[in-house]
């Protein structure tokens, strides 16, 4: 039998920074790929940023090919203004993915910290300890929130097979219903 | 001299309804060129919605080569739920924008009635009525929802010059500071 083998690209896509991650699965075991983010903070103008995660997002599908998309959205922010924000830079990320096909589902931040450490309110340097662990990291990035993009990758991965790949709801009201610790 | 044209696309990216429409200047008149609206009610599912909502604002930037983009954007809104739901079919559009680069504009709802009946609390009605008449529409659509993206065209029309095309602000905070009507 041939081997099986796919690539989950994890993307954390925020304002500040978008975080990203890829891991090849080979015969249902994980291998560490790449892991690093995109510094937006440099860029003041809105639109500068959101061109540059969708060109970075379609360069990483363009080069690594990944089977799969796995994203970290929180549901719930701060406020309106935020959320906007933030939906705004989903919004591309999602564009690049839907604009080579590749198949999107999305995880709250809690159920990523749940998958990876058992612990849905873990911290972000458990988190990061666990990925090394996991996946034999040699040296872990400065900025921890790099690896929120391959937690997602990784996430991803354990919750394959429970649920499809995709999207994963049939409506807004299914995926609210279904993503009660998102809210509050 | 030679006549100077240049085509503008406007669009109001919602969940529900994609309005949009296209207005060629010629030698400093605007003329009237088409008023559609995408339906999205009947998807259920959210992927599906972004992904209608980015090929058909690329298929309308590949059939008529606007020079400039102008979107009705909100920017406050019922709840966070509802702006995240918005900013993610606000950036799908532009990100269709982006990956053709086509400089965007947005404007706030108030902004586009003030900018075609002079009055920031006009109805949909009166906007409607306006446009017909300014552009010599012989007919229009039963939804009026679908003149919302043709008001935001108009809307960049009356403010280019006023403003730079592309990116108007050089920050969110100026940006939010420029546009105090948007908020409450």
């Amino acid at each position: 039998m041939s081997k099986s083998e796919r690539i989950i690209l994890g993307i954390d896509p925020g304002t500040t920074i978008m975080g990203f991650g890829l891991i090849r699965v080979v015969d249902k075991k994980m291998e560490f790929m790449q892991l690093n983010e995109l510094q937006l903070q440099k860029y003041s103008d809105h639109y500068v940023k959101l061109k540059y995660i969708f060109e970075r997002t379609v360069q990483l599908i363009d080069t690594y090919h990944p089977d799969e998309i796995a994203i970290e959205a929180p549901f719930f922010g701060k406020n309106v203004q935020s959320m906007l924000k933030l939906g705004r830079a989903q919004g591309v990320a999602m564009a690049a993915g839907l604009s080579r096909e590749v198949p999107i589902t999305e995880y709250s931040p809690k159920k990523i910290k749940m998958a990876i450490t058992g612990n849905g309110n873990a911290s972000k340097e458990q988190v990061a300890k666990m990925l090394q662990s996991i996946l034999g990291i040699k040296e872990l990035p400065k900025n921890l929130d790099s690896t929120d993009g391959l937690a997602a990758a990784v996430c991803h991965f354990y919750n394959a097979g429970k649920i499809s790949t995709g999207k994963s709801y049939s409506s807004w009201g299914a995926f609210i219903k279904d993503n009660q610790d998102r809210i509050g």
